[in-house]
């Protein structure tokens, strides 16, 4: 199985903000955009391994910053790091006024497993990041693997290496 | 502003799982499913305030059961816990095959503001928990809002008392 | 087969009236709400028998309080009563504005047929009504069927057992 | 107010049934078909009164032919007959194969309220029938009105002079 | 292969512009009107030859009119003239305000090409011309079908006999 | 109005192709990359000019290579060419399968027009091309707009310079 670079994966979708997609406010829903990010991460995962992908958990997204009806929204894809059947998928959210100006909204953390025809994990490629972004992302991948792991309770806090650190010291 | 008990709050949807909202493998897309809790969940959170709401953040979703293509799905929704101008939702989404066997697929937790006219938060009523499980989500509301302010760097990991004991005494 | 209490085959769902469900004058169309209506009472219809099942007919439907944009819209069906092969249901539909003040808005009443793999009609378990409500719907629907049975010319009207007292009486 | 012939009002649409508008055995839903015939009927309403429409009820749609993925749908709608505010709408339904055999489906009746910027009932013109089925149509409006009156508690049944005539004979 | 004349594949479509097929000035966007178009050629080019179809090319579509949010838009297609395994179809798009007056705004001309199960092409019946208007579309057709080729670097301008007599004379 | 480089407009859209815009052969139907290529089309002549835009007229479309269900399609557009209130833009369209191939599968040419509140054209900056490509495409764009004219009866061929070189020498 061949590695792939971060660069390889990168996946891009640009929309405009339609009225069925906002609030009486005219702020675009969280749920639309949720599910938007999901789109272009699967694609992403799937470019990393050619399988089919589903969505295994999502983490701490939020949207800090709203967006409005008639703006485009563009969003941008990378596999961050793959550990044995599973991806995880960043995804930057920018948002774009009639002037042009663009501004970060926000940016999500999707994981993905691959399966095969019957529905069971298989195994993907290893991810590789180049650029100093990627490199931290790829870093920090593990941090919020364990932090998930000890919230599901799959994982001991004490074995949760990574995450510890942050706690103990404090 | 009268405080509301959680079970004024519930806020039900039962779907079917139509051909589009599944992958190649006839399995539910997270996104479908993302987008149709937040609208459920931003529902509970209206009833609770009766005010326009928008979608802070979303924490730690796992989707570790696929749904089907022609199961149908229902997501109940219950506000949480009530914070100053913000609400935490939690929807319980379970899945039910042909034969009326109903499991529970997973759950979801989503953060939402209330917002007046210019778009800025206003305060909201308290919520009030009854049934032991409403307890239980709502005191573990505060740890979880305690996790996602020292991860955005918005509180000192020293001052999230909630929080703390869980990595300290391990 | 077993016989099923209505109570079982209750199926609720709650919508917000989004932008392309309403006209100029931002009222909600009678055509999205039949659709909400078909597939939850659908729902409701293959709870109770497990099986396919298609709409047969729907019977005088009125709606009488509009519906506005930005609105909830809460449905409950349920299984009113149950013939060899099809089944009545009833909806109850429910709007509700900002301020959480619900008013109901109509009922509609669907009646299905279950079918097997080559769409041939398959029987069906018998309902029971417990609460005084389900009873009385219960009862009425035998007038229901005898009513369109006749109009369609499937039933003598003499025969109408149930049908004929409203108008002999007169 | 000029009055207008039912020709003038005539609405058609034919439609492809897509994969999300039917079942697990590739049959049409039901409520995609309601929601279809709610909107050409809606504009043949509009076509006859020039005014926003709002659908006020439906009466005894049967679906007695299944109709089936990637067929299509021609649906042919005509004003029936006009009341003070209010306008008759018949639609008549058609299914054609592959093969070009076209079969009628079903058709059903609509009834709708011509409704002014304020949302109240306003007057419409008269509509004039033409040809022998328009006749007849026109002519058993009035009795489907008056059955729609009495069910609805809004009519003696000793009033519906159009309506006694058929059970009292029998 | 019995040859059609255009009049059997006349189909039509009426349809209300909704809110999310328009942009910030309430005009209709082209794409949703160039989605409708493909839709209801498509099934003019299949009922001329029951076979699947599948766009091929559309030429010089221009939008001169703008489409305004609530307007009907009536879309009548019919084949023009076939050829080996194409067809080509013309659908001309009337929009209609709130007092009946109908315009016609632009006309489109797509053409489609029949396969078979393999999704190789097939050919198709030959295409009968009736009114003057019919003709002159026929006619033209040829014209049409050899700039495409021109253009397509598919035929050497010296062979595009009616083409060249165009630019000629000039 | 400062000028803008062809860069500056691209506009980029990766989709996953789904059941409801397939047909039978599970082939993309050509309406449905009709309005995704107009979506991101008006997105990048929206970027050059920062105005509303509106369709205007798209020339010679083909689809040489089918698309089909699960894979992905990427369009990539920029405006070639500013006039004085028009912005031609071209969008090439590839697909991927499962293994990562991607193909050229199309390009199409859609002209926009900038509109003001009233709805009037509004002049939009210039457009500068950079790559060899983006040059080529500047100059031919020139011809194209001169067919259309001539085409359209707007103008004489005998003033269609570029135009004429290409019938008049063969």
């Amino acid at each position: 199985m061949k590695s792939k670079t971060a660069k390889e994966t990168l996946s891009i979708q640009t929309k405009a903000v339609m009225p069925n997609d906002t609030n009486a406010l005219q702020t675009l829903f969280g749920g639309s955009l949720l599910a938007w990010m999901d789109e272009i991460c699967a694609i992403a995962a799937h470019r990393h391994c050619g399988r089919v992908v589903v969505t295994a958990s999502i983490n701490n997204v939020s949207f800090d910053h709203p967006i409005l009806l008639g703006e485009f929204v563009t969003l941008e894809a990378k596999v961050s790091r793959a550990f044995n059947s599973s991806m995880e998928v960043i995804v930057d959210v920018f948002a774009e006024d009639n002037l042009g100006n663009k501004r970060k909204c926000n940016e999500a953390i999707y994981m993905f497993v691959a399966i095969d025809q019957m529905r069971r994990p298989i195994a993907v490629p290893e991810l590789i990041p180049e650029t100093p972004l990627e490199q931290e992302r790829y870093d920090s991948a593990l941090r919020r693997r364990q932090l998930s792991l000890v919230l599901a309770g799959r994982m001991k806090p004490d074995d949760a290496s990574e995450l510890k650190s942050i706690f103990k010291n404090s």
